[in-house]
């Protein structure tokens, strides 16, 4: 297999696009599509300021490095979600993160979960009794909160993360087997700004997973190959796994699924006038908009951690 | 096991619905439903005059069978295909089809393709050179405008066909893989009445393919064991292997697919005021509505086929 530009041998064979590519030639090819996508659904421009969630992993490192070469302004915020797993999870994700923001000399927000509202993750998810024994649900609340909390108060214009196509045709896929409607009118590249909430947008989300895989691989990221040991077994890994059955069988059947949903919402197919997010009010606490009259789900969630605390530390 | 309804041993156990059911409370249950679907989406009435299409499979006849016991007025309609395949595949279908009318003493319809338009399916389609090979597109058109002219030259009200959860499930996973608007608009237990075309119901539609192998076998229905010939390999069963995966995986997750699909349809989550199927217009031949100004897609094909026989009789 030859490279298509140069005819030297390619490095990376992408059986959904027909196009292989050397390794020079690959890491030029990626930021170019990269910036294809960000002008395409008007991410962001060069004169607003991007903040990458950045994980540690080969998505949001690639990212981010993708961001800089393209000379955006993009800072980088990373949320230590305090979860060890006995493979030293999160202590790790962090040395990588610093790590790139070092070398690249580039500016990376902290925020440690367990220091700022005192337990990690796993501990405040068994307090919760949210999520049905599995700390997903609040490890997701609380990023979408502190991302939120991070891009407004550090006076960020846009959110970045970096789903790839992998993630959000899975998340597609789960939206759609039971047809959740609240969910199919969000999904997309960019989710505009509201009450008060950062821009949030996804520069990743047509590259397949192994498409960053090589990319993180070939620029010569140190990134951190676990997954989440929690994320073993989850739903959107289940799906992950029925899309490469599909994608296997049928070259570009994930590219495509998620593509055409773009274009049937974008024509038309739903309903425009749906408000998906209904009536929004300032949380009472934090000012973050929320669907509830008083708390927002977060603030309600940290009272409760800390309500657990007094009990603890009053016996 | 044991019979939800009379604790003998359970003939037919449902996951999907945590039922398990003896043959006689079997035989009870399906009629029942199928009664209640019926009324449930206004498929049609006692004082209406239904058509059945009828292949001889297990679906049509169980269906024939369970709207005739219901006491409707239900007259069969089969259509010879002129397919044998090395196993006489038409002659067979026909063989069972009749079989069942004689021994209800019920009315059926025989429209013989090769006798009608002068070629059997499978001639039609190679000289068509439609459907990249295989027949399904010729005889999926040539079905539909033999029901539809049937129904109405004999004042049928109402088509009903055969189709099963499992047929419903796949075709709307692959209209939603592609999400074709179009069929996506269109499908669904009921596709009403349009410029003179009688409405079309599937009263099966949420019954699962294996509890309609169930009641055909319990009930001791003579069908034709064998898929059509031509089907093997087609998408529509490639689909149902993946949904069958699914199944498999979470019971009930085809059903939950459709019905949810259905109810987010109903709640408006399309754009209701879409005409999924344009301007038509009165062929000019058969006077179907088509999109074409002149002749529509069938009358175009007959007059192909017949082209080439006049040519092949001038040699």
């Amino acid at each position: 297999m030859k490279c298509r530009k140069c005819g030297e041998k390619a490095s990376v064979n992408m059986r959904q696009h027909k196009l292989a590519l050397c390794r020079e030639h690959y890491l030029e090819w990626v930021p170019e599509q990269a910036e294809r996508f960000i002008t395409k659904y008007q991410m962001f421009t060069h004169d607003e300021k991007v903040l990458v969630a950045v994980s540690g992993g080969k998505d949001s490192l690639s990212l981010w490095d993708i961001l800089v070469r393209l000379g955006y302004q993009a800072d980088g915020l990373y949320i230590g979600l305090g979860i060890d797993a006995g493979i030293g999870y999160s202590a790790e994700s962090h040395r990588l993160a610093d790590k790139f923001a070092l070398e690249h000399n580039l500016k990376l927000h902290v925020v440690d979960i367990e220091k700022e509202y005192g337990q990690p993750i796993p501990v405040m998810s068994e307090i919760s009794h949210r999520g049905h024994g599995k700390p997903c649900a609040v490890c997701g609340l609380t990023k979408r909160h502190v991302m939120n909390r991070m891009a407004r108060d550090l006076g960020y214009d846009v959110l970045a993360t970096g789903h790839n196509l992998d993630d959000e045709a899975a998340v597609l896929f789960g939206n759609t087997l039971s047809w959740s409607m609240e969910f199919l009118l969000r999904q997309g590249p960019v989710l505009p700004s509201n009450d008060g909430l950062a821009r949030k947008v996804k520069p990743l989300c047509r590259f397949y997973e192994r498409e960053m895989t090589a990319y993180a691989l070939l620029r010569g990221l140190e990134y951190i190959y676990e997954e989440c040991p929690f994320a073993v077994g989850s739903t959107s890994i289940y799906y992950k796994e029925v899309l490469n059955r599909l994608e296997n069988d049928r070259p570009g059947a994930k590219l495509t699924f998620y593509l055409r949903f773009l274009e049937a919402r974008q024509s038309g197919l739903f309903v425009a006038s749906m408000n998906p997010t209904g009536h929004l009010h300032p949380c009472t606490n934090c000012g973050q908009p929320t669907s509830a009259p008083d708390l927002c789900s977060f603030c309600r969630l940290i009272d409760k951690v800390a309500g657990q605390q007094s009990l603890v530390s009053n016996l």
